[in-house]
């Protein structure tokens, strides 16, 4: 066997620990594998530097020599002031053997870090892991693919598909789990948005409660025509997140209308829907005017991709597509 | 062993067979066994005669002797005009031991069904599969205990909570594996029921399309101030349903309106919930003011029963209480 795919999801795993982190760099995995033990594990670090390979050459140290890396991603082949190329670094430490999962879209490296390598001699494995690749590092591959963020989109509804009662009162639909998960979402995420009623009627904190992930606190923006609050940034139309520089996962929080102007954009890439098993019948709902036609137009956008408890409520996950 | 839980099991299951045809009879299941083996299997007939005890032991015949019966609900102690009661005939049968799941709150049996078997030397054992049984035969326990109809609440619903776009479009939100379901629902109620609004834009026919079902077709009842339509009956109110002789199982199909006084009344006792993977955004709500007063009153009122997937659709089961 030339490889072995375990080793691929361990990477993919570890670049997990970089999302919402890295833009514009992706949240790239690596392993580094020697007579069948991992001898160096490495992911892109907050800001994008070190990447993923140095990291794990810098643990395996002499045990990279003669072993197999498996990357999530193509390795770099440009210098940039920040740091060397990671396909130099993986030549001169000596591996023999590269397992990756998708090939680096950025024109500075797209095949001639896999060429640098092979010119090498090192032996080249490449679609491995591929599908979950493109979902673990979505953020990156949206903006490189579309020039905008990675959207998901959060709902927290009741069987009804209610957000508040009639006056307003919204807390709490969903329970502490549930909460505790949306918090978990936040920190993946470079930037969380909300529009100007949401803001004005919660004036949400937007920041991540959650015992060792304090420092997480994504970007707030605001959507609105008007001005941004101290602290908060602001676009005035969804169309405006191709420009958020240095976001690549976004993560969309409320209330209804904002919702309803992504989806209308065609720009939500990914919906959470918690679920409390509460009806509440008369009251505030999920979603306004998204521009649906027809009702048959509405089938086949969705797919679930993950459901799970959360205490009482039920998450969901579709994706767009 | 005295006695197998699994041989209950089969009897709750035969127990179903009956279910929406037997009232104001109940629909009960009964197994009788002998060295292990099934050797009679009986459910209550459409309009509950014969007794599911003596259409096992009809089946039995001679084997009964000595074996063990086993019967979802105490066996009745009264004789009718319409047959003898099933305590005499499971002594004569010979049997020499009973499991049943449930006491039979019929003032005329209430124990003393099983007190004839145990005074004619029949060893009893009881409440073996209790909560399934008051599960199976909920439409007759409903009936006896609350003076009116188990009511099963349907709802088809897109994942943000609409039953139809502004127009009224509705069809279809779900596929046709939930519509089949709904079908094979509709096929254990005696009635089923809609609002005044439903009947005016759908002229809904209601029956039963399914192979082999169609002479399942439940009987029709109008929510309506007005009158009723030529073979539809009709009530004014929800509380109207204790009046509705011959119906154990009610199944409230729509609209919003009819569905939120349902609610409204408290008179809801399980919620079958077709969800559609799609969005609709604006458009007609599921659920109307169903008297809800604050948040924290909506908790805890309803419990997920039973979840699977329908196709593209997602069926969720939730139990009040």
């Amino acid at each position: 066997m030339t490889h072995d795919p375990r080793f691929m999801a361990c990477a993919l795993s570890l670049s997990q620990r970089g999302r919402g982190r890295t833009a514009p760099n992706p949240n790239v995995g690596c392993v580094i594998v020697a007579a069948n033990h991992v001898v160096g594990r490495g992911w892109t670090q907050p800001g994008g530097r070190p990447h993923a390979e140095a990291m794990a050459l810098a643990e395996a140290r002499g045990a990279a020599r003669g072993a197999t890396a498996y990357v999530t991603l193509e390795p770099c082949a440009h210098v940039s002031p920040r740091g060397p190329a990671c396909a130099d670094l993986l030549a001169e430490a000596g591996i023999a053997r590269l397992v990756v999962a998708l090939r680096d879209p950025d024109p500075r490296t797209d095949g001639l870090g896999l060429a640098r390598l092979r010119d090498a001699g090192i032996e080249i494995v490449t679609d491995v892991g591929a599908a979950e690749a493109r979902e673990a590092m979505g953020g990156f591959l949206t903006r490189r693919r579309l020039g905008r963020p990675f959207v998901t989109l959060k709902l927290a509804t009741s069987l009804d598909g209610r957000i508040a009662r009639p006056d307003g009162e919204s807390r709490w639909i969903t329970g502490p789990e549930s909460r505790a998960h949306a918090h978990l979402e936040r920190a993946r995420h470079e930037a969380i948005l909300v529009g100007r009623g949401t803001f004005a009627a919660d004036q949400p904190r937007l920041d991540v409660r959650l015992a060792g992930l304090e420092d997480r606190a994504p970007r707030r923006i605001l959507l609105t025509r008007g001005e941004a609050a101290p602290g908060w940034e602001r676009i005035a139309d969804p169309t405006e997140i191709a420009g958020l520089d240095g976001v690549d996962h976004l993560l969309v929080e409320g209330g209804a209308e904002t919702a309803s102007s992504f989806l209308r954009a065609g720009l939500v890439d990914r919906l959470l829907l918690y679920r409390a098993p509460i009806l509440i019948g008369s009251g505030k709902a999920a979603l306004g005017d998204i521009g649906l036609g027809r009702l048959a137009d509405a089938h086949g956008r969705w797919r679930l991709a993950e459901s799970r408890q959360l205490g009482s409520d039920r998450l969901e996950v579709y994706r767009a597509g």
